[in-house]
């Protein structure tokens, strides 16, 4: 386990996606192939039973597992080994029909499709705890204004709900993919050494083994990867959304900016030569992982064009990539609850940072008053001067567009920041509905 | 124009996605937000007419906007302000309503979504023809028994209908994505100066102008990149499923294999020095596409962490990218087609390969038909010592098995290619019975 | 010419990679070739010089040749037929002699090669005007005291010379990986059609064309491309420093900060809605492009394993990104050149905000200063707990110790910034030192 | 440990790379940085010793460090905290001593550095043995005439001493890059808070540091990461040049092909369905690793862009990625050598298949001897023409071009391969020459 696995990583990912998981679902595999294929008389029921009964993952040399599958290539050749072995020392009948009619590939990829279920099942949920604890914050500072800020510059306020609703709106796009993407991706793979199948994996055998693993049925994928490479995209997506409200926390938590800190723990953030700071720790570990995830996810892209039936290489390197992916998805999604659940706002410094540009944050709400009767250009004229002027002069713009003598009655709403946030309430609003109906 | 746009394009795609075909969608983008705004009572109906009328692509000054870009940063400040000219030389007030309330971002990020449209048309019609194609190729080599390959060895037989049907899959799958991704991806981009929206630019305008373009209404996706990212995903993945075709004809096409052949054309594939040669050049073409567009796609992932309301260098960096990806999307899929349109198929070369192992071939088929006797294990031992003799004394692998006197009464059968081949006729049906109710 | 060739690209590296350079370059290879087949007896003198003659890019049907290359795979085999017939239209002869000996590969590579010859060229004087640049900054803000941040939270104080002397010393160091990267990218392609060179291109005329093309002589690197994904490595390295002093510019620019701008150009950086914004424009092109460079120098690792004596797609792939590659790293060196040689910086500014927190930010000083009698762990804790006392009380840090009565006599000068600078000062001068001799 | 541990990876990289090296490298740094500043007389000989003396890894609490690792962001601050707690426990004066005026960074990134440091030692190593064993095969199949394929086509005769000389080649501008990059990545870090050191740190303290751990002196590069980028690239283009050599061998392992082939050993390469195969397995290993690596380095050069003097988040995607990338380069290093140490040429199979075209492969070595009388172009054409009557008759080239009654005394001549394998053996030895100066 790595240095960095709490840092990184989440204690549920590292056990979902361990190597004890995956031989677990290889051996689920092998233990309802026979049971599929007793039921329909392919094999003995009792020599099913006895399959099921040895597949136990305690019964494995995991080590010797380990060291022949860089013999064979794979993990599967080996586990099969073994299991028959142990069958045969208990019913050499049985031990005949141990793996029956399928090849190492079937094994692999649906051992694969079985962790991506559980993991998926598990994202589900902490997705929707991350939609909940960003249904809170918007609620919480629906009318929390902050300013806007466009290419790092402050452009024109907001409120901080409205900027939470956002991050809302992109996970919540994530979950529609995710769902779109189980039709496509929790499928069986049984077909055989070369896709064909043959007696013993037969149409029927196929229909039952996929609904007692809870899967779809599918033919042959064994060279068409476009499946995991979705899931790893749709994954490689949600990180970016996550990566998104890192980069925004750990941005206002700038000591210039100091809107948004996350929460304080117990020796978190300090620093080991600056006892005063206050770094942005989980923004940092989520960032780290936003910018390792989309080359990996690049990776399985690039692994499709596999040869013929079963490639030489890039089925093989798409196996810890894979894990790797749904492992950093793990750790980010974590972090990003620790996040959002204990974020601080500091609404009293949101409001004197609009105060930083003496007024600039609203030339463009003064532009957009004056347009109707100076048309557009020539208001973002004028609102440009006046701005020089402010700026030159280190006055308030209110204050430089008043000695202007402009046509503008309502020149102190206008410079009231409730009244700049446009249609925030209203956008925050409609994003809640999908949520909150009761709203 | 590349010196190799022939090569690695298409016209369609070139011309889908030139800088006409954006600036096209930039102006349509004003015209029909002022129309939006005079059905709202925000413009003049006569202003918002004079505008419409002015958003013609030959009155700009495209140079010069090319200039001024690099200097405002995007293309949409300097095409505003050339448009405000325009206007304003016909129509003093029109010029004042000229992307009233809109931002930059607004105009850009909906251009590239309307040009995504019109790719999707195209692409999804190039798609149908594929598929078609391979439906055809599908048919026609049902029964075309070839060997199938694993790691780059002769495995066992299937028929080359089975390996087109299963790409044909892969392509379906595609499409099926394409479906899902329009939900996400063809939406509006109108939020204002920092996504919050303002009067002119009300949830009224803003489904009014969402119908006018044939897009969905959205709330700011201004750096929430995840429906770009997903769609760019979703090209990568069918550019890695025609990758894998174009992988296998490559293979196919060995002159120690030659089985398949891309066709012949006055002048194709010739080398310069070796006249005798016959070059997969349009599998060239497309693999060397498919190695190119993955990484694209992670750039646009990577891109996604985008700051605050408006990124600065993140957004700017997707631009030309997902262009390009759609370029080589536009490319991979025309040489496809030029591909399986062409395609020149051996069956007597296939016939003759599979005789190249002197039986091993069959090695699993007899193997399996051993199995009920004397266990999987048991046969696959018997058969593997079987196939050691007829290698190390060079004779055919029935031959070796004869003389051991195996209680086989169907020797002869489990040596014939046809029936070899499992359930490839199953499950080519299977699939052909989505594309063509009737079979 | 793209909409944003201007933003992203350098007009000199849209010239020196343009296909009339590539062109060029194939001539020149093909003249070259011929005249050192002459000078060794292996062509008429008078047929060179016919060749020779011929080489020009005006007489090519460029159109042509770049249909003619969809078909035969590459541009050479088309170019080398054009080629023949003008010869062959003048002098029966001498037509017998072109490309002699030479395969496509020989005439595609090698062109590529003397385009990244003189692109380096090109590269060395910008980067030797960077260096200059960064020198000047250096000497003249040697001095100027700023805060140091670390984790985006203000850290302890630095000078902005060190900042820039950093800076340069990446620059430099990628100034030395161009000098060792040329050894081994700037050689000759010369070895026939399968590597092994024939009688016409003997180890003679290798190593006299290479004389005259001005590369060093090699055996064939037809499939072995590391030469090319080393200058790859290196473009994307120096983009990838450039793109940190981009990265620092644009957030030293941000409102809240203010510290360093770029510097004003009559219409630069403004924005469409808000009047007052000074957008950090040409980081942002620079960040854009460093954000692309990555992955295009991944896609150029991935095609190196090609297969046998000339690839089938791997190569290909390699054309366009290479260029890609050169091209938005001239641009971001042209953008990076301009950045640093406008560069307002506020000194003043720089000042204030060393103030923002209260005196935190001279913690370790303090601490460091207390560690000699407290031991280094209970210093940091002490001054740990003063800084919260400051932050709770809203004190100034110095007030709040000297509350503590410590043994400090010296507290005033410890809370002085230009003390607080540690060794700035030695570390610039051993940094220029490299520069200016005479400093 | 990974299931695929013994697949993938090198037990000497995983021993090397282990998070036990990595916890020893820092206490290394923790100890000789004591020393050096006990020299400088900064810190008194008796502490320095008892701090060396509680540098030892298994007095730390690993699993607790870990976990304070998820709180602090990186592993030094836990584990400065607990070799503090250690230290004072033995005598409290040394414990205010402990990474005195060091930052968390210069103890994580010279560790780092001391990591690289052995790992270019080990891989040094394993690099020699390679070209040794390149140099053994080529002098060994020198002579042995095999078809050169270009894209996958056969096209002229070389030597299969050739390919490995050439292989040899890639290798060794390897060594080279390894070389040059010592220079820049093999340097201390040591740089304090904010990169302008202190006076516990002063460039005496730097110099003797540096001398102790055998790296060379540096100023801060806590946000230049050139030099890391670099080294990733160098294992980068190695890891691309051992992938063309798996690429060569599984390509040449077909069964249609079979001239090249791993060695056999005990249950290796078997198939689990199909007894006969002998699969590609170490070179499977090698093209996975080959597809993931490149990747891992576009992910270093993305990460380069870091902030201030800092990077809250890029710098810590670096860590486990450098890692992997010497991982990955470790096994397939080690892979590579069992690959070329048990390689199985089969000259016999190399001699038939030259003939599998009916001499249409010298067609190439004929047209270059009919040229001269000829001319290139109408030579060509010629024998482009015979080689059409060959295949549609089926017959040898040879014999077509005896009945056009040509005037080359020499024909027998050309169609002899050793005779058609041009200058092979010149670039052999002039190869070779760099190895071994007595050939």
């Amino acid at each position: 386990m790595s240095l960095y696995t709490y840092l990184f990583y989440s204690a549920d990912g590292q056990s979902l996606l361990s190597d004890d998981a995956t031989l677990a679902h290889m051996l689920q595999f092998e233990g309802a192939l026979a049971q599929a294929q007793a039921k329909n008389g392919l094999v003995p029921v009792a020599s099913a039973e006895m399959i099921v009964a040895c597949c136990q993952a305690d019964l494995l040399d995991v080590d010797r597992l380990k060291r022949d599958s860089s013999l064979s290539g794979n993990a599967a050749i080996p586990l099969v080994k073994q299991l028959t072995v142990l069958v045969r020392q208990r019913d050499e009948e049985a031990a005949k029909f141990v793996h029956l009619g399928a090849t190492s590939q079937d094994l692999v990829d649906t051992a694969t499709v079985l962790t991506i279920k559980q993991f998926i099942d598990w994202l589900d949920g902490k997705l929707s705890a991350l939609e909940n604890s960003l249904v809170r914050l918007t609620k919480q500072y629906r009318r929390t204004v902050m300013i806007g800020r466009t290419l790092l510059q402050q452009a024109k306020p907001i409120t901080f709900g409205l900027k939470t609703a956002l991050w809302l709106e992109g996970i919540g796009r994530s979950r529609q993919r995710l769902t779109d993407v189980k039709k496509r991706v929790l499928v069986l793979q049984l077909a055989g050494a070369a896709g064909s199948r043959n007696r013993s994996i037969s149409a029927e055998v196929h229909e039952n083994l996929a609904t007692q693993l809870g899967l779809r049925p599918s033919v042959s994928w064994h060279t068409q990867r476009d499946n995991l490479a979705e899931f790893a995209s749709v994954l490689g997506i949600l990180t970016g959304s996550l990566g998104k409200i890192a980069k925004d926390v750990s941005l206002l938590m700038q000591t210039e900016i100091a809107e948004v800190l996350e929460g304080k723990a117990e020796g978190k953030g300090g620093s080991s030569t600056m006892p005063h700071k206050r770094n942005p720790v989980t923004s940092t570990a989520i960032l780290a992982n936003a910018n390792r995830v989309p080359n990996l996810v690049a990776t399985l892209l690039a692994a499709m064009p596999q040869e013929h039936e079963r490639s030489a290489g890039l089925w093989h390197s798409e196996w810890e990539v894979q894990t790797e992916i749904m492992q950093l998805t793990a750790g980010t999604v974590e972090r990003s609850l620790e996040l959002l659940n204990n974020l601080d706002v500091d609404e009293q410094r949101m409001r004197q940072n609009l105060e930083l540009t003496n007024g600039l944050i609203y030339a463009e709400t003064v532009s957009l008053a004056l347009a109707p009767n100076l048309g557009k250009a020539q208001a973002h004229e004028l609102v440009e001067k006046a701005c020089s002027l402010a700026v030159s002069q280190k006055k308030y713009l209110k204050d430089v567009l008043l000695e202007q003598h402009l046509d503008l009655s309502d020149l102190d709403e206008l410079f009231k920041p409730e009244n700049a946030i446009g249609q925030s309430l209203d956008i925050i609003d409609s994003i809640l509905t999908h949520y909150d109906p009761q709203l």
